[in-house]
């Protein structure tokens, strides 16, 4: 018997015959995330309650075996990605809502509760969770607190981060440690509940959490802004917030982005379109209406061709259904691409758009760029044909371009995707080599062994 | 000439002769905090700029000196208390606000910042710095730092970790470090940024913090609530939110206090008074008036015996004076004081305050109980005359009872003022041991040394 063969067997103990697998067609379905890039573990398990993500972890470390959680898999940086080989540990089988409770505005939920069936759960009791990742609809909890997931409404909502009070997580040693608080405020110890948020699986497994509600909005009002011309709508979005509201969300989408959705739907665009915006606001009946207006106010004031206000959610449904369906659609252009999520100062958005401009021109590439505008965010997608080896060379150079660029106007080069394995040869030019090492320094004091989705970050 | 003295000779050199001492007035001016306990430093340093804290870390390093770091020294929890003695590191002196950047709704400040300075800074500009600890008007940015501090304005806004997206720092090594970004997002690597927050100096001297804004309000409505019973009082805090809106601030006085300030404030109070509600609602000029109104009814369905709208901003003030008039006053009960910053579920605010009442009755000590009481956060004062051994006694034997409450009713035992050295023999109840470990870690990872305001905490 080999050591994994007896490793197997240790924590099929544990799991029981059917939820762990070595399945090549299993393992395979556990190997990839959203950068298409794929890794194959040995072994992936399926644990369902704490303790069996404890025992597990007590048994991989005594084999010194790595072990790399996973959520749905819908990283962008390759956070899930099994560098060193050993356990996958797939959380989906931990999805319960354990509680949502009304009077403390708090929810407590396993980490593989999707988070779109939370954003429903809390919304059917007039309760709100803003964090909304363009991938709600498949992305985990735990996945969220990973990467300390944004999304549009971090506008006016904040992130992940945000909304985390407490955390039950379990050490790579098997130790199950809690973090944080139940209640709005705690400053007991160190905070060890917002390091762990955006450690991307690294320090700790997360097995449940305590997330901070909101109450829900009475009202949303949806509009897209149509310009003919790239500056003028990211000279809006720098303006927004300081001329008139603070929208929940301002997403952006560049001329590319439009003609990728154009087809699939329908939008009924004026001639020259080279940008759109898709600006919500939200709050009390009235105030929506009022908020809404000054908004329209302004976007006319800077020039832009159409404001369409949605008049029913159907309607608004319509106009954020080209934003949804952006992700896919892009593949047509090339079939590859670059996903990088910078972020700038909001009023260097239209130094940043001149700068991506003129990095489409000398690489020769389509850069399709769309994303969270209004915080500066941008998700600058760079497409390229991988066999071809001189776009690679050219699409390499474009990202490097493009990093640079977004630090010297002040920026980052993650705004929400995390650094995994993508983005860590680039993580030097933004942070420095004594952070890096208290960050190692970080690492060590939680996982000794670095057997805990070893690889990432730095 | 012993070490102290080549010590001081060297950080002369690097401060002058202005911006150091030893004479033991200076020194005694810097021993203690508002716990009112006095540690006296063998030398006070002043640094005027973030090399000079550089310099004097490494100087102190190499001869093995404690420092400690200092802003206001207006903590709760003895966290300037130099423990270790040597240095006491000052920060007054840099108290530049070096930024405030209107388009990216940032500000950029030195951590000796007065809180209420920045506030008045940024609220000329049409912006809002929501955190406000009741000491704003003398405790330093720095230190709010140090405690993520909070204030009446977290029901609705949060508190200082909330707004902080950078940090420069210096390690006790003397090497600088930057954390976070300038961004409105950003996760390029482990949040620094947030452990530090709330580190109460024990990881490194912060020397630059850029800080998050948002827009001004449009419009505030003060509100003074009076109820004829504590009970009465506690369910309409915890139903508020639920029932009607978000206030920024709901701050509560008990009959204690009340009686602590009536005699300095004019209050036109009705005869039977157990507790009082400060509310107060902000947003556009017509949501505000909705808001109010929504406050009123609700309280008057609660049972408030009546509700003193503001009509002014004067009037407002004046129903501010009470609340801020407190801390003061309360000497007039005994000489001495316990002051907790319990923090419990806000549908357990009703048992908090029977529990309360029960621990005055047991431990016969007058408990003075006010505070931030919008997000479950009461700060109790157990008053007593420390000469009085029995009465000493009995106090301690009172907060063993409190944070044994707090904690039964899913609480934390510092909501805002942090650990320090008053709250650390209570730290292992909340906290677990394995917790405490990690934490120790990280203090070792960041101050090998423990040269850096050490004995705090753990
Ligand atoms: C179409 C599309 C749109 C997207 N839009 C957005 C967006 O708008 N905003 C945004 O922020 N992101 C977005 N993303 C990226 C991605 O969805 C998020 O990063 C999401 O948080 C990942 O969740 P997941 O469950 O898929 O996690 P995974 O990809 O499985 O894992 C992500 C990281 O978290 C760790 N992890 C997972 N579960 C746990 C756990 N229980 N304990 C400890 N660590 C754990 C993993 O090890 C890994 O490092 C998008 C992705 C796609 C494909
Ligand atoms: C009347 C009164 C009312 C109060 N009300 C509130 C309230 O409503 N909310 C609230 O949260 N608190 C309140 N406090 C407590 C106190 O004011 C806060 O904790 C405040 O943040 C302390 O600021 P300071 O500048 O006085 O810091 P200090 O007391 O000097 O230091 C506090 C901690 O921060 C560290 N520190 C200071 N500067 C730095 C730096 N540059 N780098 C690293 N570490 C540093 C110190 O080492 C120490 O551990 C109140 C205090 C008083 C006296």
């Amino acid at each position: 018997m080999t050591d994994l063969d007896s490793l197997y067997k240790a924590i099929e103990k544990v799991t029981g015959k059917q939820r762990i697998t070595r399945e090549p067609e299993e393992l395979v379905c556990h190997s990839f995330d959203a950068t298409g890039r794929s890794v194959v573990p040995d072994i992936v398990v399926f644990p369902a309650a704490t303790l069996e993500v404890s025992k597990i972890l007590e048994i991989a470390s005594s084999y010194k075996v790595c072990v790399t959680p996973r959520g749905s898999g819908s990283g962008m940086t390759g956070g899930t990605l099994p560098m060193g080989g050993g356990i996958v540990m797939a959380m989906g089988r931990m999805n319960r809502i354990l509680e949502i409770d009304t009077e403390n505005l708090i929810a407590r939920v396993e980490p593989g509760v999707v988070t779109g069936d939370l954003h429903r759960a809390v919304e059917q009791r007039g309760l709100f969770y803003p964090p909304d990742p363009a991938s709600a609809s498949f992305c985990t909890i735990g996945g969220n607190i990973g990467e300390c997931a944004g999304g549009p409404k971090a506008v006016k909502y904040g992130v992940t981060r945000d909304y985390v009070l407490g955390l039950e997580a379990v050490l790579p040693s098997g130790r199950i440690i809690h973090t944080g608080v139940k209640t709005a405020k705690g400053v007991a110890g160190y905070d060890l509940t917002r390091l762990i948020v955006g450690s991307e699986g690294t320090l700790a497994v997360v097995t449940a959490v305590t997330l901070r509600l909101i109450p829900l909005p009475e009202a949303v009002k949806t509009m897209a802004v149509v310009f003919d011309s790239i500056k003028k709508a990211a000279e809006t979005v720098s303006g927004i917030i300081r001329e008139s509201v603070v929208p929940r969300c301002v997403e952006f989408l560049d001329r590319a982005s439009i003609d990728c959705v154009r087809k699939d739907v329908k939008l009924d665009l004026p001639g020259t379109v080279e940008a759109i915006l898709i600006i919500e606001v939200d709050g009390s009946r009235e105030t929506v209406e009022v908020d809404a207006r000054k908004v329209e106010a302004y976007c006319h004031k800077q020039g832009a061709s159409a404001v369409v206000v949605a008049g029913t959610p159907e309607e608004a449904a319509e106009l954020w259904k080209a934003r949804k369906a952006l992700s896919p659609a892009m593949f047509k252009i090339a079939p590859n691409k670059i996903n990088e999520d910078i972020v700038v100062p909001i009023n260097r958005i239209p130094d940043m758009v001149a700068k991506i401009e003129s990095i489409k021109k000398s690489s020769g590439l389509t850069v399709v760029s769309f994303g969270h505008a209004g915080d500066g965010n941008i998700h600058c997608n760079i497409m390229y044909d991988k066999r071809d080896k001189d776009q690679l060379k050219r699409a390499e150079a474009a990202v490097d371009a493009l990093f640079d660029a977004t630090l010297s106007l002040g920026g980052t080069i993650t705004g929400e995707h995390g650094v995994g394995i993508t983005k860590k040869p680039y993580l030097l030019k933004e942070v420095g080599p004594t952070e890096i090492e208290i960050m190692r320094g970080i690492k060590q004091v939680f996982d000794p062994g670095n057997l805990l989705n070893p690889g990432k970050i730095f």
